[in-house]
């Protein structure tokens, strides 16, 4: 039996790293093999257009050439790694997807919505999570807690605060237009009650 | 007064480097400032892109991948290097364009030709070369020159020969489809007959 996919998404410090780990060991005491990979990233080709990707000035890449950048991981992430796993029955569990590129090179940076959704559509076909998992937050409080993390690869945190406005409001526009397939979590919670919560949505959608 | 963009485009061992030269030379003799330029790469982001397509196994990226990093390195020359050029006045010869990706990724690896329309159309919007020289050559000729070149930027030229035949078949159809922007130039003459075949084409088409 094929498996599932599951995304999540949101801005930074939103707590998506904690909460990917606590469903994936939540799903594998159910007996789910299960594999947590991420976007940019995920296979060696993908690793390195991230490379690319999330170091250097926030100027590198115009918003065009970032969106065709991340495309490109995509494709190489789900051809390498997340199709052959799902064919094999896993729940693959995946740190950012297409959501991540309507968000931050649409509603962020200004790139029309529909020219991405076709771009979007140019890369996967018609592949869609099963469930996307949108883990919100109120600005000043996400970037605070990705703030205190460090690290050479915080290209996209250096943005300023009205950026990552657009890119929340563009999460919960994404939400409401694909209800179907999308949930959202508020991130403000402490990490057991966000748990919860995702647990909640996983078993009354996926039902695992 | 903007200034123009010319592509040369064709398979492996055309000559397209001697006659960028020559056409170059030829275009400062006649006192118009002149660029040469080369896809994938010709600015620092997509000379980093151009390392991860031109080196590795031949089935490093699938074709579509492949597709998507061609089309953001496009972009980052374009934005970066070629639309200042021409804004400034200059004439941009550039080695390769979009024609190549419908000619590689569509003709030669079956990628929907459409599909990459749509692509150049996201990456680049209505922009287009004012002239291109298509330099035609029988695959086996073309082969066998490229052969004698050397070097570890081999990776299409290890694609095999029903692979090149149907890149050349695509580049006459393009030319066909595009008769108004391309001309097809014999490719299999000597490196002055091909320059003076050029040089009438510039003359006619762009007045220079």
């Amino acid at each position: 039996m094929r498996g599932r996919f599951i995304t999540l998404e949101g801005g930074e410090g939103a707590g998506k790293s904690t909460q990917i780990r606590l469903l994936a060991a939540a799903l594998e005491s159910m007996g789910k093999p299960v594999i947590v990979t991420r976007e940019p990233g995920g296979s060696p080709g993908a690793e390195a257009i991230r490379a690319l990707l999330v170091t250097g000035d926030t100027d590198r890449w115009d918003a065009r050439t970032e969106a065709l950048l991340h495309s490109a991981a995509r494709r190489d992430h789900l051809v390498k790694k997340v199709w052959p796993a799902l064919e094999s029955g896993q729940w693959v569990l995946c740190d950012r997807f297409a959501d991540s590129t309507i968000a931050y090179q649409g509603y962020g940076h200004g790139l029309p919505i529909d020219e991405l959704e076709q771009l979007t559509a140019l890369t996967v076909g018609d592949f869609a999570p099963d469930l996307t998992l949108i883990l919100d937050l109120p600005v000043e409080a996400g970037l605070a807690r990705a703030g205190g993390r460090g690290g050479a690869e915080d290209r996209y945190e250096r943005m300023g605060l009205d950026f990552h406005r657009r890119l929340r409001q563009g999460f919960l526009d994404i939400a409401a237009r694909h209800a179907e397939r999308c949930a959202i979590i508020d991130a403000g919670q402490g990490p057991e009650w966000v748990h919860q919560a995702i647990m909640a949505v996983v078993s009354q959608r996926l039902a695992p």
